[in-house]
C-alpha cells in the first residue's frame, strides 16, 4: 500500500498544467511506491490561482510560497515559476526538508545555480532530495536514444548536431512577454530551449560540453509592448502600441568540443519559419548513428553501420512498444503518446528515486552544469565567438565561476 | 457552475482505461457544461473491477450491469465491454433514462444494431441520448480533414484508400484470445479496425459505402488457446498447449461505391508485418487530396491542386495549433498530443449534445450504417466477392435487414 | 573486344526517347559483350521520324517496319510503339531472325499475346530471343526486393499492396488521346500502369496472381477530342471543340490471389490527385517487409520482425551503393539515380543474355501471363467483380484462352 | 542549324565521367545554339587516358595539357583534375581563347583563385568565358528555391542552415587518397562539399557570406597509406601497410554572418555515419522557409507563412513537373531524374552563355568569393574561430588578400 506524500506547486503558467496533469494522471497508470496528493497551488494573484487550482483540481491555494515551505503537511514543491524565483524558493524548501522538483532551467545565474547545487547536496545528506525538470529526458525515445548508446550501439560517438527550432517571433509585430525580457527570463532561446539541447546531448551521449563557441544573435529588437489589460495565452499575447527592447537572444549557434571527444553543432532558434516544435538532435558514431525530431516523438532513427553493406539505413523505430522505456504503463502496441507524457516519466522517476532515498537525475548539480555552458556560451558570443570553457573556475576571490 | 453527471462504466479492458483517462482529464483542459464523476466501474469478477476502479479511480463497484441501470443516481452509461453484451445493456440503459455511450462497433449483428438504433432513436424524443464510440473522429487531423472537405477543398471526391494496418497476429504462435472468437467479437479485422476505417471515410467524405465487394482471409486457422491461468495483457496473452480453432477473418479487403460517386478501396489487417497501429486515409478529389497515418497522427497532408503548378506538393500541416480542432484547450504550439486524447474529445462533444439536449454524432444510427457495411462485406466475402448492397432490403417476413 | 549489334527501334514516342537514352548511355557505363549501334529509327511520318532521329541520333530512318525485318543488317528490333502494333511486327521479326525487346504491355489481348509467346518460343530454339520492357524490374530497389525475397527475408509472404498511382486525367477537360481509346490503347489505367504493378509484384514475390476479383471504372467518360493541329506532347495535348468517348478505365481495382497463398490487393490509377508518379509496393511476410514508392526510387524500406523487439522498424536503405544491383556501374556512393537508368539496366541484361544464348526475362511468356492477368480483371469486372482464374482454359474449340 | 564547338577535357575520375556524360546527353534533350563535340581527352597516363576515353567515348586522346591549348580546333576546355592543377591550366586556356568550364572549387589557395578570376575578367573582354563547375545550382530544385526567394515568397531572410553530410572516413582503417592530403586537394571536407553549401547559399539568398567563425577538426589523423600497386575507385582504393599522415579536415564547422543580415550555420563532414550524401539546406525567411536534401534530390519543401493558420505546413513540392527548371526537356510528369543532370543543365547554361557571348555563371569571381570564404574559415578555425572578414582585403605590399 503505497504511502502519500503532499505537493505543493509554485506557478501556474503552461509548465504547471503540465505539472499538473502529471500529479493527475501518473498515479493512474504507474505503480508509484509515493501517491503525490495534490494539495497546494501557489501563486501571487490571488483570483487567478484560485482559478487555476479548480481547473487542474488542486485542494487548496497560498499566495506566498513562504507558506507552503512552512507548511509541515508539505512533502514536495515543485517550482513552476520563472527562473528569476528559482534559487531563493528551492533553497529555503530544501533547507524545510522538502523534496524539490524545480523546472529548467534551474536558474537565471550560474551563482544561482551553484547555491542550488550546494544546498541540494547538503539537503541529500540528510535524505531530502532534488531534481531539476529536464523532462525530455523522460522521452521514450531519447530514453532509449542513451541506452543504445550506453550499450555501445554507436561506438565512438564523433558528432553531435543538436537543433531546438521554434517559429513563434517570427511575425515582428509579435509583443513582447516576460520570456524576451533577461531580468525575468535570463536569456531567450538560449536559455529556453537551447537548455533542453545541452542536456539531452549530455544525457544521450555521457560527454559533458568542455568548451563552446557561440553566437547570441536578436532579429527583432524591439516589439510592442504586452497589453496586460488582456488576458495572456501560455506564449504570446495582446500588443499594445508602446515598443519595448527586447534583451534576450532570438537565436543561438554554438559549436561544443564534448568531454569524450566530439565535436557538437547547437541551435536553438524561435525563428524557423514553418518549425513549431521541431528539437532535432542526430548522432553520429564509429558503428552507427542516430536520429530524431520531437515533432515525431514516438519515432527515433536508427543506423546500424555494423549490417551488410547492402542493408544499411536508418531504421524508423517506433518507441511505442512495452519493451520501451515507460511504455509498458501505457496502450497497446503501436498506440502513440504526446508531449505530455515526459512530465509523468518524469514524477514517476522522482516520487521512485525519494522513496529509495536515492539521488534523482538530472540533479541539481547536473543542472548547474547546463547553467556553465549557457553562460559559456553568453561569454563566448560577447568575446567573439572565442573558445570558451564551461568548467568551474577559479575567480580572484578565491571562489570557483 | 457546471452540473455534474455520474457516469458508471461496464468494462474495464484497454478500453476501459482509454475512457477512464477521458473522464479524468477532460474536465481539466475542456469548459465542459457537465462535470463527469466517476462513479461506478462495472465488472463480473469483483477482484478484478475493485482493482481497476482503484487503480483508474472510480468510486464504487458493480458486479452485475442491471445494478446501475437500476441506479437512479447514474446519469451515463459507458459501455466498454466486448460487443456481443451491447445490445442488451444499452436498451436496458436508454430505456431507464440513462444517456449512453457504446464502444464500436455498435454491435455484433445489424440485427442488434437496428434493435440498439431503435431504441436510441425512442431514447431520443425523451431527451436521452446516445453515441457510438468511433473516437477517431475525434483525432484533430480527421476532424480537420472532414472540414476541408465540406468547405470544397477537394472538390468532387473520386477516391478513397483507407487501411488499417496492425501486425501482431504475424506470429502463427500468438494465442487464440477473444478477439479470435466470432462468437464473442463477431468478426476479425473487420469489425475491430475496419469499422474504424469505415466510419471515418463516411464521417469525412460525408459519402456512405452503399455496396462492396469484399473479401475475408484468414492466414492462420488454428491457435493454441490462451492460458487462463496467467494474466492477460491487453492484445495478447500466454499459451498453453491446446489449439483452438480462429474463427474470425485476419485480414479484410473490399470494395466501395460510395453514395457520392466516389470509389473506396478498404483494407483492414492484423497481418501487415511492421505496421503497429498504421490506420491510413487517401482522399482524393478534382481540387484537392488529403493523406493521413495514425502513426502520426498530429499530422495531416493535405494536397491542394489549385496551387501554381510549380507549386504542387502534398502540404504536411501539423494538426496542433490552436486553430486546429480541439487544440486550443491542450498545450501551445506545436506540442503533440497522444492515442488518448480522442476519447477526451468525444467526451467534451458528448457532455456537450447532452446539455444542449441535441442527438450527439456518431448516434447508433451512424453506427447501425457501420454494421450494414460489415455485414455486407461478410455476405460478399461468401458470395465470391459479388456485389452487395448496404442498405437496408425488405425480407420475407416484411422486416428490412 | 565486343561485337557490335545493329538496333533498329519502331516508334518515337515517350518510350523512344527513354530506350534512345538507354542506347546512347549503356555501353558507356557498363561492358557489355554487344554494343548497341543506334542504327535504324522507324515511324510512319517521315519528317517527324526524321527529326527525332536526328535528336536522339539514330543512323537513319525507315517508315515502315517491313523494312527493318528485312533488312540483313539489323539483329534487335525494339519494339516502342502503341500496343495494338506489337503482334505483327514482333512476330515478323522474330521469324526473321531478329532479336526482340518489345515494350510492355505485351499487346492488347490475351491472344495476341499467345500468338507472340508461341513465336517467342519457336524463335529461342533457333537462338533468337525475346524480351517484354517491364523496365521497373531493373529499377535497382525492385531488383534488390526481390533478392531479399528470395534469400527468405521476409519469410513466408503473406500479404501484397501494389499501388501504381498518378493523376494525370484530374482535368475534366483534359483532351482525349489515344491512351484513352481501347482500339489503341487496350485498356486505360489498368494495361498501362497496372501491368507494371502485376509484373513487379510477380518479379519480386515468385508468385502468380491465379484468381483475381476486379472492379474497373471510368470517372469522366466524355473528354474534348485532340486538336491534331497542334503538336502533341508525351501524355497530353491540345482540345479541340468536339468531344469523344472514353472507352478505357481510369481506375482498377483488383484483389488477387496468389500461386503461394498471399493474398494481393492492387490499383492503378490516373485520378489519385497528387500522386504524380507514385508506383508504391508494399510486401509483408512471416519474417519481414517490404515497402517502395517510385516517387523516391533510390529508397527501400525493409523490415527485419527478426530484430530485437526494441529495435524493430522499416530501414530506409539508400540503394545506391556499389552492392546493390547495376550501381557498382554508375556513381559513387549514395549518388542518385532517375527514372530513365532502368531502361540501361534493362539493355544490360537483354544484351547478355543474347550473348549468352540464353532466355532474357521477362520473356514473352512472362508477358503472356501479365496479359493473362490483366484480361481476368477485365473479365471479372464484366461479371460483378466474380472471382476469375487467370490461367490459360480449355475452350470451346479445343484452344486455351 | 546549331554550329559545334570541339572540347577538350582535362582529367578523367569521377568528375570526369559526369562531365562527359553531360556532354553525351545535353545535346539530344535541349535545343542547344552550340553542339559539343568530345574531341580530345587529356590526361598525364597515357594507358588510362585512352581507356577512359573509349570508355566514354571521346575521339582522341592527349597526355599534356598544353596540346589541347594550343590545338586551335578545340573551342572549350573543361577542367575536371585536382584543384592544384587549375590555375595554371586555366589560365593558359583563357589567354589562348579557348572558353573554360573549371570544376569547383575553383582553386586550392585565393590567390590562385584571384589570379584565376583576373585571367577570365580580361579574356570575358574578348569574348571568351569561363565558368566554375557548381553544378548544384541546376538541381531543379535548388534552382526553383533560387526563383522562390527572388519572387519575395520568403521575406526577409533571417536564418540559413547548410549540412553537406557524407560518412565514406568513418572507417579509420579507410586508406589515404590524394583527397586527405593538403598539397592536392588545398582542404578537406571543407573544399570539398563544404564550397558546394557555400555557393548554393549565395546562390539561392543572393547574400555573401561577409564573415565567418569556423572550427576545422579531423578525427582520424593517420591513414594507411594507399596500396599504388591496386587499381583506385573512385573516393576509395586499397591500403598498404604504412600509414600516413591526413593533413584535411575531415569536419569543418562554421557559422556566418550574410551580407543581407541573415545569419547562417554551416557545416561539411565525411564522419556524418548514415548520410552517403546528404546535402541539406533550410532557409527561413519572414514570410517562408524552404527545405532540401540532395537524398531527395527531385524534391522540394516550401512553407508558406503566408497561408491560412489551419493550412501551415511544409509543402513537399515534386520538382518534376515542365514548368520546374530545365524539366521541360526530360520525361513526363513525375518521373525523376539523378545525380548526373544537373551536369546537363550546367552545359546547358555554359553554351547558351557563350553562344549569347554573355557571362555565364558561377564566374570565376563567383568561385573566388567561395575561396574567400573557405580561406577565411580556415584562417577563423587557426585563430580560435575568432570572427574572420571573408572580404579581399589590404596587405602588406598593396595587394588585396
Amino acid at each position: 500500500m503505497p504511502q502519500h506524500i503532499n505537493v505543493a506547486m509554485v506557478g501556474h503558467g503552461f509548465m504547471g498544467a503540465a505539472h499538473s496533469q502529471a500529479f493527475r494522471v501518473a498515479p493512474r497508470f504507474f505503480d508509484l511506491p509515493l501517491t503525490p496528493v495534490m494539495s497546494t497551488l501557489v501563486g501571487r494573484n490571488a483570483s487567478a490561482t484560485t482559478a487555476a487550482a479548480e481547473k487542474w483540481g488542486w485542494e487548496k491555494t497560498a499566495n506566498d510560497w513562504h507558506d507552503v515551505v512552512n507548511d509541515p503537511d508539505i512533502g514536495l514543491i515543485d517550482i513552476s515559476s520563472p527562473g528569476s524565483t528559482h534559487v531563493e524558493i528551492a533553497v529555503a524548501a530544501l533547507e524545510a526538508g522538502k523534496h524539490v522538483l524545480c523546472e529548467k532551467p534551474l536558474a537565471n545565474t550560474v551563482e544561482e545555480a551553484e547555491t542550488m547545487a550546494a544546498a541540494a547536496a547538503a539537503a541529500a545528506e540528510r535524505g531530502v532530495y532534488a531534481m531539476v525538470g529536464f523532462s525530455y529526458r523522460r522521452v521514450p525515445a531519447l530514453t532509449f536514444a542513451k541506452q543504445l548508446v550506453a550499450e555501445g550501439r554507436l561506438g565512438t560517438i564523433r558528432q553531435v548536431r543538436a537543433q531546438y527550432l521554434q517559429d513563434w517571433l517570427v511575425d515582428e509585430d509579435g509583443p513582447m512577454t516576460w520570456r524576451l525580457d533577461k531580468a525575468k527570463a535570463g536569456s531567450g532561446a538560449l536559455g529556453d530551449i537551447g537548455a533542453h539541447a545541452i542536456d539531452a546531448v549530455q544525457f544521450i551521449t555521457g560527454q559533458m560540453l568542455d568548451d563552446v563557441s557561440g553566437l547570441l544573435h536578436t532579429f527583432v529588437t524591439e516589439r510592442p509592448l504586452l497589453d496586460e489589460s488582456v488576458a495572456q495565452t501560455s506564449l504570446g499575447g495582446a500588443a499594445s502600441t508602446e515598443r519595448g527592447q527586447v534583451t534576450v537572444d532570438d537565436l543561438a549557434l554554438f559549436t561544443a568540443k564534448l568531454s569524450g571527444g566530439a565535436i557538437g553543432s547547437f541551435e536553438a532558434t524561435r525563428f524557423a519559419t514553418g518549425r513549431k516544435n521541431a528539437f532535432r538532435i542526430e548522432i553520429a558514431g564509429s558503428l552507427g548513428a542516430l536520429s530524431f525530431d520531437l515533432e515525431r516523438e514516438n519515432e527515433l532513427e536508427f543506423y546500424d553501420a555494423t549490417a551488410p553493406a547492402t542493408e544499411l539505413g536508418f531504421k524508423r523505430i517506433l518507441v511505442t512498444e512495452p519493451e520501451h522505456p515507460y511504455f509498458a504503463a501505457w496502450w497497446p502496441t503501436g498506440h502513440t503518446i504526446g508531449y505530455e507524457h515526459a512530465f509523468s516519466h518524469q514524477l514517476v522517476d522522482l516520487l521512485t528515486s525519494i522513496d529509495a532515498r536515492t539521488q534523482p537525475t538530472p540533479s541539481f548539480e547536473d543542472g548547474l552544469q547546463v547553467q556553465r555552458v549557457l553562460d559559456a556560451v553568453d561569454r563566448s558570443s560577447e568575446a567573439g565567438s572565442a573558445w570558451t570553457t564551461t568548467r568551474a573556475t577559479a575567480t580572484a576571490n578565491g571562489e570557483t565561476r
